[in-house]
């Protein structure tokens, strides 16, 4: 049976989406890896002087808060802009969101500026919303990805974006309708950053389709689907970081078919 | 027989103690799965407006003025200030001292906020004791670790901080009685950074208990065991990489307590 | 028979150059391991207060622009005029030439400090020569790299440099005579930065000699044979990534001699 998700990977490899990133610099190189392993084509560029430029060559933008100063902020907000006005789709991972007033302040202003796509974990979520008062302890997250539903439906609702709340289980909010992804593994949390890499596969899905949601979903399912089948191949999780890159670049349709894990509520 | 040492590991794995780190670009993503792989949880974040809030919430500050430029020196003592004021243990990662003056004026204003451990290589401690002028070739270390000894004892009897030499014997230095630790492989110093990642480590152990000295032995012991396992896998620093990641992650009370060598004198 | 570009590697590893690097975010790690894999001695700076200096204890300089915003390019700009100043080779990798005037403007304020070496792929190469209104798509080469040999002979008359065009084919150029070089792996590819690898392994070449173009073609031989022995090794580029670093360690004078891939016309 034919998968859409599957068909939006080979999308991916075919037109090799340029995804400008303005991340952080824990991850650029595995993100950098990870695009190029399904076909993507990255740029990491943060000047002032030149993302209003890079966003207008790229597909898809990527806005990482990891490691943001003033600076980088600024670059963030421009690039966001840029985003806009040229209608390129783009995507905010909040990263430690809620764990100072100075990542509340960026956030606020990417929020105004409405992510095409939000994706987080339950307490980056729930902080990104001010609904509760969960403290953030720097990029963990401490609250079960269920609790951020409400979260993720506020965000929606008041920023139209979609939402995706990674966890044991990820979350895809956009509208009523609410999907549930069941891929991954637990060793993927000791890797550092790859719910940036999964931010970063969004970016260059949501840069071959207009579907959105649809994007989300085929991201999230195929670093999980890669995650799974990496860690039975790993030891520990240094072994898995790089395996991770291998199943991307390997994975095939069945592998993803039958591992895939959706249902909808 | 109980290993205290070990022990502090598990203490580590218990409380996953939140370790700030404003370190260099180079090793951030290993000493970010290094934290991660022991139980730790890493924060990197350097921006001057959010470094003090960051400190309060954390058990412990890492500074490694690798790559430091004046923005990130600024942080740095932002942070140590931040760190001082409300009693959270810091570890100095000097970098390269001795190699330029910029350095060096980075290096005298941390000392002189006291950090509670300093740990570098032979060349590194010799230089911030200035009592050579043994030229640092950027981070290579060219002094046998003995010889920097009595640099070590002027940095602990001056600003108090306990101080660990990094080498083929590693030396640790609180006071009048030396210990030395044994484990390691010279493969090792063909993976860029593991200086660094052993000082992250060091920044989690300080978070986990007030002994300052066995939670620098207990560390340098930990990544020269894992090393050492490591190597024996890898066949060369490509792979040592990451298998000292797993073995990090993996590493049992049988294996740390049959390979740790330590002697006092 | 004596293979003189083997015999640079081996000068490396006995001379173990100190090598200053003022590159990107992206590949940072990558590159120290890689020169630290062959013997020599990476140092990464880029404060403007220090670069100076370094470079004056430095056997050679790389300059890459991947990441680069307006305080690095400044930095830039000051260790190529203190490696003019004092003699020392430089290479420049020009990441991105032509994707925005940002990285034009800089490009054309390194190229007049008349670089040693100039490494990049074709579509870069020509956007550096303004042969052509090729568009850069970021770091991704799309032309051809023979179609690049006449904006290479331009820029050799022009500024001087040698000059390396990497590709399924390398070619260096300096005067009339062309080498190609036909090591590598198309797998490589999918491995991020490993061309700024390539320009950092030939500023360690040039560190320990004055014939720039051996230099040049040693460390372009070097990371294709190291490469087409690690892809053997590996399933996917995450793999290839440390294998490579592995091979670069290990690789044997026979797997040298007998993998060299050289031509002249």
């Amino acid at each position: 049976m034919e998968n859409k998700y599957w068909n939006y990977l080979q999308l991916v490899k075919q037109q090799s989406p340029l995804v400008h990133n303005i991340t952080n610099f824990v991850v650029m190189n595995n993100t950098a890896n990870a695009l190029l392993a399904i076909g993507a084509s990255p740029v990491m560029a943060h000047a002032t002087t030149e993302v209003g430029e890079f966003v207008t060559i790229s597909k898809s933008l990527v806005i990482n808060i990891g490691t943001a100063d003033e600076y980088w902020a600024a670059a963030m907000f421009m690039a966001a802009d840029a985003a806009n006005e040229t209608a390129t789709p783009w995507v905010l991972d909040p990263v430690g969101a809620g764990a100072t007033s100075f990542r509340d302040e960026i956030l606020q202003a990417l929020l105004e500026r409405k992510p095409t796509v939000i994706r987080g974990n339950a307490s980056e979520i729930i902080a990104l919303a001010k609904q509760n008062t969960t403290a953030t302890r720097g990029v963990d997250s401490t609250d079960s990805t269920n609790s951020a539903i409400d979260a993720a439906q506020y965000l929606h609702q008041t920023y139209g974006s979609v939402v995706c709340v990674s966890g044991e289980t990820d979350i895809v909010v956009d509208g009523e309708e609410i999907t549930y992804l069941q891929n991954g593994h637990i060793m993927m949390t000791k890797v550092t950053g790859l719910g940036c890499t999964a931010s970063a596969l969004i970016g260059a899905f949501i840069g071959v389709t207009e579907n959105t949601k649809d994007a989300v979903i085929a991201a999230m399912s195929l670093i999980g689907i890669a995650g799974e089948l990496a860690v039975k191949q790993s030891v520990g999780p240094g072994s898995l970081q790089l395996n991770l890159i291998d199943q991307l670049y390997n994975i095939t349709a069945d592998q993803f078919n039958s591992h895939m894990k959706i249902s909808k509520g």
